[in-house]
Order: structure tokens, then C-alpha cells, then sequence
């Protein structure tokens, strides 16, 4: 909801012009009613209820999946002229144990319309959808995935080889001519951590350099081809290739990816968002330089459905110019604004939420001392699990209510 | 996985002619992975997993989400010739009470394409989405709702009355004439229950008779204008007004709704494919008949989502015509072939659910005497939760296996 009203303040917009909203989440609040439909919140205050769009879920993919849903609407017949509007959200966490620091929370919002400055390249596009149980949430009444991290890695790995090659293969089609990462100005990936960043972009080089691309010189080949002759699934698990892989990227990678990778390095995993974020700091970090640029971006999500995809930028026109979106978005400020705690304090939190995870008939401390302004928060769950929030008053005083 | 395979066989599809995958569901078999990664198994085989689409989740809802995904995903640019598959699917059960009998389970699979002989008119559509506690699932440990039926039935009633009163305004500003239950031959529900139904049908002949349509006549009008001045709550409550409305209402009720009850009435509820159902109804009582007409469809899925849309009809061309659909579907041998089990053993089979509801580390029995050919059914979950699936065999013998 914090993100939502952020967005249509800032941007100006009637909550009326939204004809399209949807939410992209791993996190279940509700088996049956949709995260979609607290949102509504908003838009019933000004008698908007005309708007399409449910929740979508596939681990940290839903956001993709719902933001491809939004860009197809405007391109379809049904589109009635409106705005679409796509949440991702998530707060995801970790049993104890080595993982959870990959734990996270985020929610971002993103306003879908015509002639805007990020623009997709549709037809080059390219998924890799499968049935893997490398991270998934069996036991219901627990907050805790089940792991398997090794697996994930490699299914994350697989994944972005498949889509890159199809991918690749779909542009020589079109354009008669090879891909390679010399074909696009940035590469953005989903990022829980840096590390698998970083191998995922060496990943790319390595299969540039089998595909004998020109964006890689022959020094670079040299010192790959050593590995020409591994299998897929001994190539994933070989850590000299990955070491080589990386040297050779290096270079790419603090120019093609390095800059994408702000927001995720400093917040840690965010699920359906952090792809999102990664490409929101490439905006924050280059903004007009990024005006006739093409960006890839690889989104993944366990279980798994993963998709590459191609964005042109364009400076654009005001207010949705990439200028504007950076100085809306604020990056650097709230980067400063947050808050520190001690790892104790964090695994008490996380005592009361596993108290609280699918309960109800308890009252929050509603202390919102260290919430921006404008920010809503959870008040209550009564005997019938029915959830009331309640907004942090702006600094002008003005105070919803969310009941 | 049934339902999906069952049509790729019948209409003879090649599984790598998919390009889009989608479901529909309220059933959390996973919080994080989506019930399309299963489906994949069936893909992967064929060395297809370049498929777009996740789940789409709100209640029963979810399937109408996935269907107009879909069908905007072949109107839009990123769509790749292929065909979309929208599976709705859900077995949801209600702890002992009276609503208990009003639980149910389905799946239906829809093919999507171009040059369909079932078409969306996209412009005649309208939405209510609000924030509503009426039917939800917030208790993530137990497979039964929290249920305010007397709530539930009044948010149906009234998101129904926004949503024919919108696309009544946009269909007059469109075609520059009164919209009435005259402008469609059939008028399709979601049906938890026929008395549902048949009150909401009479609520649209309501409706007409407010707005002083032609389609109602001066007997009707005169019938129902002393409910006239009641405010929208009161109308919703009023058991004269329902049976008045149902009085006029039932002439027009058994021709243009009485077609589409057959298998909900059969089968009850089916949540996300409850309306399909009735859809599917209509076209096994019409068939041919259908051709050239139009068809007003309402889904409703509480939390609450809804939309009132609109299909035009036509006889269309093997294998995709109306008459072959219905021989496919072979609604009539269908529901003959159901087994009838005494209440003692549903409640029976229903203690043996609760115990494995989100639970690990058990086999079935594997009995599958009374499964239909070709049904996969669930062998075992592991101590990790995977699930694994088998296939009963065909007539003719063949196996296949969904480990």
C-alpha cells in the first residue's frame, strides 16, 4: 500500500487512471484472497473498482509474470486507455542456519503505459520453465522454505543457459546475425546475492566464447577453451572454470553490470523485487546515459520459471523521463535513511513472527518511530484473521486510515 | 496434468505448439511453486520449456485471470504464434457444517489461439474488485476456509450489480443503445450453487426493470417497481423482492440460463472452473445453435474480484469447431460414469485429508481401480515433500510415469 500511494503522489496520477493492477509475490498472507485485493483499499476511496488484474506466483518470477501480463494488456484489445499498475512484494525469510542472511524484504511499484521511456523488445524474449524442487514452500504452516541451495544454483545456472541460447537463437533469426554481450548495453539479473551475480554474468562470457562470438578476443578464448569440452552439468559445478570465467568477464562485467547492481549489494535479497531493484539502480547510476540503450534481463524463480528479456531505453518525456524516474525513486537518500540493528535483535523479530505467522487475535506495538512518513503498517489481526493497518501521518500531518 | 493431456491428445496437439501456460487455482499445493512447474513435466518430455505464465491467484477468480492473460498475450506483440493453455484447477473442502456440501473439485484446460470459434468481444467487459472478508483462507495450516456466508452472497450480489450496470454504461456508449438482458442469448455464472443463480439472474432483470429496459414488460415492470426505492443494501436482504424478481425473471431464466446449469448442478462447486463448467454446459445443450450469438459471462471470486465479459460465438472450423468440442467434451457419458460414494465415506476420506494436509512422509494407496484411463494420482510424498504422480494406463496399455 506504501508503495502504491508513493507511486500515484509522485507521479500525480487520479487513482481513477488505473485500470489494471496486479501483484507479484511469493508471500502468502492468504491462500484465497489476493494481495491484489487489500490494494483495492486504495482505489475504492475514489470509487475506482474497475480494475483488472489478480495476484501472480512463482517464487521470486511473479513480478515478471505479472509485468508482462500488464504490457501485453496495453498491447490488446481490452486495454481501455488506463494505466497498469505492478506490484512486486515479498518478506521472505530463513529457518536459522547459514541461509538466513539471504532472507529479505521489499515492494516496488511500476507504472505500465504507451510511449514510455523503458520500452520492451518483445519478440526477444525467451523462457525456461520446468518442474525443480530446489527452494519451495511445502509445509504451509510454516514461514520457512524448504532448500536445497546447491540444486538451486544449478537450476538458476541451467536456466539462464537455456534462455540465453534461445534467446540468442531468436535474435539471429530475426537480425542475421549472431548475439552476444556485445549486443546489449547492460545485463541485469535476479540477485539474492552478489556472488551469483557475478558467476551468472561469467556464464554469459563462457557461452560467447563457445559460440566463438566476437565479444570476446582470442586471450579470452584461449583461456577458455580448456573447458570447451564439459558437460552441462560438470561445467556448473567446475570451480576453475568458474574462476577463469570470471577473469575473462571482468572487464564486461564492471561495465555491463557493475552498475546494476547498487541496490541489491546493499539491501540484500529481495525477491520478486530484486531484479527490479538491480535495474533501478542501473537508472539511479546512469539515467540519460542510458537514452538508445539495450538492456537484458534475466529473471528467475524456483520451482522454476525463468525468463530473458530485452528493454530499449529512452530519455523520454516529462513526467515519465528516465531523469524523473531517478529523481522519484530517490535512490541515494534511502539508501542513507535506513536504520542498523544488531543480529540479536533481528533474531527476536523473528521469534515473534514465527509466533505470529498465520495467526490471529493479537495487537502490533504500533510504534512507527523509525517508519518514513506516508508509510502504512499493520495494527491488528482479529479472532477472524482480519488484518487493519494504519498510515504514518506526512510531514504536512495530513493521516489515513486503512481499516 | 490430466486435463492437459487429455486435450493435447484429443485435438491432437504437438506439446511444443504451446507457447503459454497458465493457471488458474485457490488450492496451495506450495506457497512459493506455482502448480504450472508440475504441468511442466509434461512439456519437458517433449523438450518444450520456452512457456510463458505462472499461476494467477484469487480464489475462484484465478481461472478468469489466467483465461484473459492468455487471450491478451495472443493480441500482443510478445505472443509467438503458438497456442496459450489456461488450466482452471481446484479441490476445496469446508470443515463439518453446513457448507460443507458446497466444496468441490475440478480442473478444465482451454486452448487459446487465433481464429477461435469462441471470441472475446474486449471491449464489453467490466470489473469490480474491492477488499472484502467474506470467503478467505487465512489460516495457512488448515485446508478450510473462514466463511460469512450471509456476507459472501451480498458481495457476489453487489459486485454483480456494478459490473452489468458498467458494462451496461459501456455497451450504450459504444453501440449507442440501452444494454438489456435482450442483447445476449445466454447469461452464464459462476455457480457455487443454483440457487445463487437463479438469484443473481433475476437480479440482472432487476436491474432492467430499474432502468425501465425493453426487455422487461409493463406486468414485470409493475411487479417489481414497489422495490424500487429500496437503497442497494436493503434490495440485497428484501425476500420479497427476490422472489418478485425471480417470478419475472423466470421465462427469460430457462431460456437464457437453464442450458448452462447442467454440470454444476451434477457436480457442484468447482471454484476456479465452477463457471467454465457452465460454460462448457451450454455448449454440450446448444452445440451448433450457438453460432452467431452472444454470450454474457460472469466470474466472481470472493475477496473479492469479479467480471462481467462477453464471448461471440460461431460454428468455427475442425478442430476447433463447436460440434467438436462438444464430442470431445462428451459431457453426457462423463457424468454417467461417476461413482456415488454414502456421506460416511466422504467424511471418512475427509479425516484422512486433514491428516495430510501440508504434511510430508506418506504413500497412498494407490488405489486407482475407479480412476478413469489415462488419470495421473498421487503415489507418494517424501520426507522432503516432493510429490510424485503416476498415470493410470490407457485402454490400449501404454504407461507413463510423473516421477
Amino acid at each position: 500500500m506504501t508503495a502504491v500511494t508513493s507511486l500515484l503522489e509522485k507521479y500525480n496520477i487520479d487513482p481513477k487512471q488505473i485500470g489494471r493492477l496486479e501483484v507479484g509475490s511469493e508471500t502468502v498472507l492468504d491462500k484465497s484472497k489476493s494481495i491484489k485485493t487489500f490494494l483495492m483499499q486504495i482505489f475504492e476511496e475514489s470509487g475506482n473498482t474497475d480494475i483488472e488484474g489478480v495476484d501472480s506466483t512463482n517464487a521470486c518470477y511473479g513480478g515478471t509474470a505479472a509485468l508482462f501480463n500488464c504490457v501485453n494488456w496495453v498491447e490488446s484489445s481490452s486495454w481501455d486507455g488506463r494505466y497498469g499498475l505492478v506490484v512486486c512484494t515479498d518478506s521472505a525469510v530463513y529457518a536459522e542456519g547459514p541461509a538466513r542472511p539471504t532472507g529479505g524484504a521489499a515492494a516496488i511499484a511500476m507504472l505500465v503505459g504507451p510511449d514510455a521511456p523503458i520500452v520492451f523488445e518483445s519478440k526477444l524474449r525467451a523462457s525456461h520453465m520446468a518442474h525443480a524442487y530446489d527452494f519451495y514452500k511445502p509445509n504451509l504452516a510454516s514461514e520457512y522454505p524448504v532448500v536445497d541451495g546447491k540444486l538451486s544454483q544449478t537450476c538458476y545456472l541451467m536456466a539462464l543457459d537455456s534462455c540465453y541460447k534461445n534467446l540468442s537463437h531468436k535474435y539471429e533469426k530475426m537480425e542475421g546475425k549472431k548475439f552476444s554481450i556485445a549486443e546489449a548495453a547492460y545485463f541485469v539479473f535476479h540477485s539474492p546475492y552478489n556472488k551469483l551475480v557475478q558467476k551468472s554474468f561469467a556464464r554469459l562470457v563462457f557461452n560467447d566464447a563457445l559460440s566463438d562470438a566476437s565479444s570476446i578476443d582470442e586471450a579470452g578464448k584461449e583461456k577458455l577453451s580448456p573447458f570447451s569440452s564439459l558437460t552441462g552439468d560438470e561445467s556448473y559445478q567446475n570451480r576453475d572454470l568458474e574462476k577463469a570465467s570470471q577473469l575473462v568477464a571482468k572487464p564486461f562485467y564492471d561495465e555491463k553490470v557493475g552498475p546494476t547492481t547498487l541496490i541489491p549489494k546493499q539491501v540484500g535479497n529481495m525477491y520478486t523485487a530484486s531484479l527490479y531493484a538491480a535495474f533501478a539502480s542501473l537508472i539511479h547510476n546512469k539515467t540519460t546515459a542510458l537514452d538508445g540503450k539495450r538492456v537484458i534481463l534475466f529473471s528467475y524463480g524456483s520451482g522454476l520459471s525463468a525468463t530473458m528479456f530485452s528493454l530499449r531505453l529512452r530519455e523520454g518525456q516529462h513526467p515519465f523521463s528516465l531523469s524523473k524516474i531517478a529523481s522519484v525513486m530517490n535512490v541515494s537518500e534511502k539508501l542513507k535513511s535506513r536504520h542498523e540493528f544488531p543480529p540479536e535483535k533481528f533474531v527476536e523479530t523473528m521469534h515473534l513472527m514465527e509466533q505470529r505467522y498465520g495467526a490471529n487475535n493479537f495487537v502490533t506495538s504500533k510504534d512507527c518511530s523509525l517508519l518514513a512518513p506516508g508509510t502504512y503498517y499493520l495494527l491488528e489481526v482479529d479472532s477472524k484473521y482480519r488484518r487493519f493497518y494504519a498510515k504514518k501521518a506526512l510531514a504536512n500531518g495530513s493521516l489515513a486510515n486503512g481499516h
